[in-house]
């Protein structure tokens, strides 16, 4: 198995490893590019190998970004059935859920524009990208809502309108930021400024749910 | 003076009244279409006037969409300083901004389809859209959430957080519905919903800053 060059980005093993080469080697272009727009021969090059790999292992570049966003999903959906039954605190639930998103944006931060790149693909119907993400997310939601209803901790909230809220809150810091940095002196996210996103999004998830984090 | 057709979009006359009406009928299109992919053929039609009218008003469609966008930005950023100046609290400055955008995205669904449409059509040099929102709205939060500080209704939080978190959070409902449509059942954003939200969203905002709305 190949590691990844810089991410951190769990990978599977493949034969030969060149899938994880070619995995790893677009997740690094698209942090350091700050862009999903990275051309097959870049990519190609960055993992060493040719790029007519790429159609062998994923069909085409689409297939690739698919696949790149199905790991990062996989990762990320399959801890939240673990978190539902964790012998915690509603709110517990709800404050490491928060901070666990923030940090996945900070891994990845190109994930809203791939996901948005492969919506407008024109190539959704196989590639079903709203399944790796919304799908769950709505599930744990609507689990984790009527847990902490049930236990008096939270009021009784639309689970549509909390993913509306806190998957835009969260993603903004973000898919937000290319803006922010042309009108305000600031730079890309810093590691510290997603912790305390964190915990500002925190607050304002406990405010919409009734109560104060403790 | 044309009326628009069916928004209440509030329109400056022009010679002719023709800008007007090619303004109204794109603003309607991208509102009955639930997109911003209309074609300059279907909004000379809505219009009834020769599509060649639109390059004589503004240049091509990107100069109609950034008119569009300019015209909407204006009525609602114009109104930020009299919110700033109105003689009630900070916090019921807050509600009426929060239940204004809420209300300006029910007009206007399209509008930040509409916003990443101009950043990406390569037009950006000429057509500043930050300028139209982003900018407005953080020297807002900056004047805002300094005077709820000062009157010791709100902690003090970084103005661009608050812009991130606000503007993602209220635009979501509309931007991520797309999605949702595809996933769960529900349909477009109703009035009534819509007020719903922004009543979840003045909730978390009150989180973040520390008090819970009267």
């Amino acid at each position: 198995m190949q590691p990844a060059q810089n991410t951190g980005l769990k990978l599977a093993t493949d034969e030969g490893g060149t899938a994880d080469k070619l995995l790893s080697s677009v997740c690094d272009l698209m942090i350091e590019k700050e862009s999903v727009d990275v051309s097959l021969a870049e990519i190609a090059a960055r993992a060493g190998v040719n790029s007519a790999l790429v159609k062998y292992h994923f069909g085409n570049k689409e297939g690739l970004y698919f696949a790149l966003l199905a790991r990062i999903a996989a990762a990320e959906m399959g801890s939240l059935d673990g978190l539902l039954d964790m012998p915690v605190s509603a709110s517990a639930k709800m404050r490491l859920h928060i901070s666990g998103i923030m940090k996945t944006y900070y891994r990845f931060p190109f994930m809203n524009a791939l996901f948005h790149y492969l919506r407008n693909s024109g190539t959704t119907d196989q590639h079903p990208v709203s399944d790796l993400f919304v799908n769950p997310l709505v599930a744990f939601y609507r689990k984790l809502l009527a847990q902490g209803v049930a236990s008096g901790e939270f009021r009784d909230v639309d689970p549509l309108h909390f993913y509306a809220f806190v998957f835009g809150a969260t993603a903004n810091l973000f898919s937000g930021r290319p803006i922010l940095m042309l009108v305000a002196d600031v730079g890309p996210v810093t590691k510290e400024e997603c912790r305390e996103y964190a915990r500002l999004v925190e607050a304002g998830v406990f405010g919409v749910l009734g109560r104060k984090p403790d």
